[in-house]
């Protein structure tokens, strides 16, 4: 076997070049281990990651805080520090019960694994559910923002706002589901340089005031309505203003979800970012409202609320960050571009966070089996592509039905961040709760778990105030949608749980040896079908891999529904010299699976002992459109063949030219020529 | 061998009992084949069958040519005898014209073959999508003039016109997607009442016109707002008055498709319904024109057309068949509503005739290959019912389109119908001058040749002319959809069947003795791998079968996701003492498919002469919504694995006890029992 042939040399050179051509379909370009584990982040490169969610945050929250207390009227804005000092409290109080929180479970299942862990499954359906909801509209409320900036900064795009964000969500799924991986440090830009343009912002608008040169915003001259309100809507009205502004603490949770990327020492730098990022949070939301008030920012609800606004219906206020920045830095100015663009950048960027969170959630619910399994299978490019769809989807219709209003789209959100807050600090306290039973005697450590037991017991009442908060104040503003959506998604999620369960009951054994028991220990006998409708080269390639099969017994079987072609075929199939015995079944109802169907009924009727394999020719094709056009009969074929006890189906697969779209390969072989050794079909593709 | 244990005794009665069930599961409550022969029709039953779409438009067209004549104000009802006349004599030309094709092309193919025959593919297939777009117009059409006739009787129901057209046509999909076959009957008693009751009408009517009491319609008050009309616009009129009264005309071709359900002589009983039908629709035609001139029914495209209606914008006008059978009986007497019950009732007989007509001609394309063979599949009641779901979505669209307003619609209709009369008549007139070149001698038969010639040269002229007026007269109004869609329809099929053709060169042989060269006479060496996730009865089940088909070797593989997982497995495995060898692939990704694409992809490197079985276990659930939580990973495998060189799947079913919704079964064997002769699953079921 030293000297081979000519022939056999060149054979082993096509195969190897097969195999290098299918492995590299296979593998596509080769992604490394490393890009699937991610590179693990310094803390330089997890803040901007991280933090993108909550730092974007306060390119909305400061408006909206302002704006509802403009329904008041100006005098209102006397309220807007204590207003802010409220939200900037509940973000630390926040961020505190967080690090506890990160270093309790570094696993980053985050709220849902401490609800889950200590509150039970339900609770942890809940907090998944809520979860799930927000970061649909952390999506929905990143780009409405996002694009509010942008028509901002060019008013002319202002008709096509609902395109625009479709567009941005549609840009963001194409670009997740093609699993874009190298995120970390172009997340790194934007994010640091919009802490910076922000910061110099309000840096310069603060001198300028000390300096006797305050900025005045292009909204400063307009009065406003001011609605009448008894004391008790005084009271509601300022709740509102703070449950807007809660909106600066969405994303907070991001880091405790993502503590695995950390590099070591994990907790403590997912800590120590975690306080940077509550810091830098805090002095910019801070800083943007003292700027607003100072500049005199009139930004309401609705343009016609403004008195001195000349055509109102037609015309679109700009963002209260674009106003600033246009006071600050000169309208159209350089630094007014630079702010606008990197709002929006940042804005993108904390959508497109949610768009890793959901489809990961995702398949940790299914892993978990509350979830379709679908939604743990990862696609061609290696991310959850069933997840990212239904997310993606899911932002859009939200953006469609409210018009990517902003203000609109805002009321529903936050309810679902502070019902998986409250949930993950009601847990954290029966945390340190079970292990102060569990340490009745070491005095130093229950001192210890004791002042951690008081902080998330803080967070846990303050999250769940401010929850109750929250849902009175928006519920009729449209937060109900969210009520009424998450029961639904928690009571589908232990449906599907239930039926999992049943499913996983019906397939298992109860011992090794009762599954020892059913497997045949040696052969019986088994039958084989080839089903044939006319002499071609799929039929063929099945018949030749049922006789390489080798069954205990091989018949082909035409079901004739024109006498016509089934005469032609009996004819070539003498011809051929074809030795498997060929049965024609008659089909008075022109129909084909009905006869197929008797006749292996009957036949396992008679043969009980044995199985019957049925083989079918497949068409693989390289094009959409072409499975319209193919593989129905098929189909249909198979789901009934199935159903009849002791039958399997072998399919056989022919590859249309068409589908050499779906990898560039060689000519491919013929069915007899692959195992004869022939490499190349002749006379095609290869002159 | 002859005196049976009890064990085998009870084994062989589940075995004849399974077969049993098995068996009422597949064909049904059974259909004996005369049921889809469908009983041969006598002329009495044939003509409702196939009449009822040509004398329902009796309802409609007389209504439509008053109303256009109307525009130009009352005067110009005195054009309205001539253009009647028009119509009539274009009738009884199209009946005599057709009388020469039943007898000519008696295989039922009707103007689609003739054309296909005599004037190429082209010109068939321009035909064949005529067809299609005016089978759907049938049923907008038919639908929304027996809605107008429902609401005319009970005018209450006014506000859900759309919504009541869409549900008759939901109604008759329902209907025919269960497969309703005794249908002929169902059709005589509404026809026949339908023709005596406006029989009855139209001669009451005349009778008390010459007993000098004329019956007063409701609408005779009203005056009409003339448009003023250049000459031209007078003549533009009247011939888009003789163009919607042309849709008197459809439905005249059903019988040339019906021509096999004739009992014998086919042809003649054929050609004498034909004939009948002719003389009925003309003399319910003409009555109506005469009695609604008489009773003065003065029908307006838009009721704000009308001098002296009060409240006009919601004032809806009755039907032209309601106001002269109000004036005719009095209003809501009795033979009103029988009116109005029957011509409803004609009208969605009408339409059910299209929903027949439409899958037919989709299936017969399909087999021409002009359509996707999946037209030419029938579902589980042994209708075609692909192309039933196509044609009443197509029916639905139309209608929520346009409002389901009948004088909108009826713009489109009648432009395929004479499309293909067009056609079939310049087809016959081809197939006539071949006859005649052939029979050059024989002087007898020349003239009688000559004379259906001449008959068929006058119907091709004169409907070609009408298709030229109706085009004119109805482009702008909306039928240049009916000419945009037309070509794409067409040049689609004619995709298609290219697309077919240049797959069937793929696959064919060029001889016999290619394909017995191919065909390898004898086994080579063949290896099964059997995906192995977890030891579960489905897992098992699918070993079980790979070892009873005893290949040339076997080997479980399982890609190992997590160590815990595996080495459960691998525990498992040396518990239950498989003796199957078991392949652990790694997989850094946590993915199934690359790690076994690339075992495959070497295995076959190293093995090039054999192929290779892969055993994928498959669920079958009976519930659709659990197709959404199975089955996912295992089909993206059965996708990706069938694009390997050498790689055949074999899917071995495992029915979920929610199956057995599919049919009702015994209690399933378990998978080593079936073969056992253990009938039944012990402690499930059966306790």
């Amino acid at each position: 076997m030293h000297t081979q042939s000519p022939h056999e040399q060149s054979r082993r050179r096509a195969l190897d070049e097969d195999t290098r051509t299918t492995k590299r379909w296979i593998i596509g370009e080769p992604l490394p281990s490393d890009k699937l584990e991610g590179q693990l982040l310094s803390k330089r490169l997890a803040l901007p990651v991280f933090a993108s969610d909550a730092l974007s945050s306060v390119a909305y929250a400061p408006q909206e805080l302002l704006m509802i207390l403009l329904v008041g009227g100006l005098s209102f804005l006397t309220f807007a520090p204590w207003v802010a000092a409220a939200v900037v409290f509940l973000l630390i109080v926040v961020v505190v019960s967080f690090r506890q929180l990160v270093r309790a479970y570094p696993s980053g299942g985050g709220d849902y694994e401490v609800a889950h862990r200590n509150l039970g499954r339900r609770a942890g359906v809940v907090v998944a559910s809520a979860l799930l909801v927000d970061y649909v509209l952390t999506v929905a409320v990143s780009v409405a923002s996002g694009v509010d900036n942008i028509l901002s900064a060019v008013p002319e795009l202002g008709p096509y706002r609902v395109e625009h964000a479709v567009g941005c969500v549609a840009a963001l799924a194409a670009i997740n589901l093609r699993g874009v991986r190298e995120s970390s440090k172009a997340f790194a830009a934007p994010t640091y340089l919009f802490v910076a343009s922000i910061g110099i912002m309000v840096a310069v608008g603060l001198i300028r005031t000390l300096a006797g040169d305050p900025p005045i915003a292009e909204s400063a001259q307009y009065g406003v309505q001011a609605e009448s309100l008894t004391q008790a809507g005084i009271v509601l009205l300022i709740l509102r203003s703070f449950a807007s502004g809660c909106s600066a603490l969405t994303g907070v949770e991001a880091i405790s979800n993502g503590i695995p990327a950390f590099k070591k020492p994990k907790v403590r730098n997912a800590q120590q970012t975690l306080v940077w990022m509550g810091a830098i949070a805090i002095a910019l939301f801070v800083g943007l409202i003292a700027v607003a008030l100072v500049s005199g920012v009139h930004y309401a609800e609705d343009a016609c609320h403004l008195v001195g606004v000349a055509t109102c219906e037609s015309a679109t206020q700009r963002s209260l960050i674009a106003q600033i920045a246009s006071a600050t830095f000169g309208n159209n100015s350089v630094l007014f571009y630079v702010v606008q663009a990197t709002t929006a950048a940042v804005l993108l960027l904390a959508a497109n966070t949610a768009f890793n969170g959901f489809p990961m959630l995702g398949a940790i619910l299914a892993r978990d089996s509350y979830a379709p399994k679908a939604l743990n299978t990862r696609g061609d490019r290696l991310v959850y592509s069933n997840g990212m769809l239904v997310h993606s989807l899911s932002a859009i219709v939200l953006l469609v039905v409210f018009q990517a209003r902003l203000t609109s789209l805002i009321q529903l959100y936050i309810i679902g961040v502070f019902v998986s807050f409250s949930l993950g600090q009601i847990g954290m306290v029966v945390h340190w709760l079970r292990a102060l039973r569990k340490l009745r005697s070491r005095q130093s450590v229950r001192r210890v778990i004791l002042g951690r037991l008081a902080i998330n017991g803080l967070g846990a009442a303050m999250t769940a105030s401010v929850l109750v908060v929250v849902t009175v104040t928006k519920f009729t503003h449209g937060a109900w949608i969210v009520f009424a959506i998450m029961p639904v998604l928690s009571l589908g999620m232990l449906a599907i749980h239930r039926y999992y369960g049943s499913v996983q009951r019906e397939t298992r054994y109860g011992t090794v040896e009762a599954a020892a028991e059913e497997v045949a220990s040696q052969p019986v006998g088994d039958h084989a079908i080839v089903l044939m409708g006319i002499l071609q080269r799929p039929t063929v390639k099945a018949l030749d891999y049922a006789i390489a099969a080798d069954h205990a017994s091989l018949e082909a079987v035409h079901v004739s529904i024109d006498a016509e072609s089934t005469a032609a075929l009996q004819t070539a199939w003498v011809d051929a010299g074809l030795s498997t015995p060929l049965r024609i079944l008659p089909s008075p109802y022109r129909d084909v699976v009905t006869p197929l169907l008797r006749y292996l009924v009957t036949r396992r009727h008679e043969h009980p002992d044995e199985i019957v394999t049925v083989y079918l020719p497949q068409y693989i094709v390289g094009r959409w459109w072409e499975n319209l056009l193919h593989n129905h009969r098929a189909n249909r074929l198979r789901q009934k063949l199935l159903l009849v006890e002791g039958v399997s189906i072998t399919l056989v697969p022919w590859l249309l030219e068409s589908s050499s779209r779906l990898y560039r390969r060689a000519p491919r072989p013929l069915p007899g020529h692959e195992r004869a050794g022939i490499p190349l079909r002749p006379g095609r593709k290869k002159s």
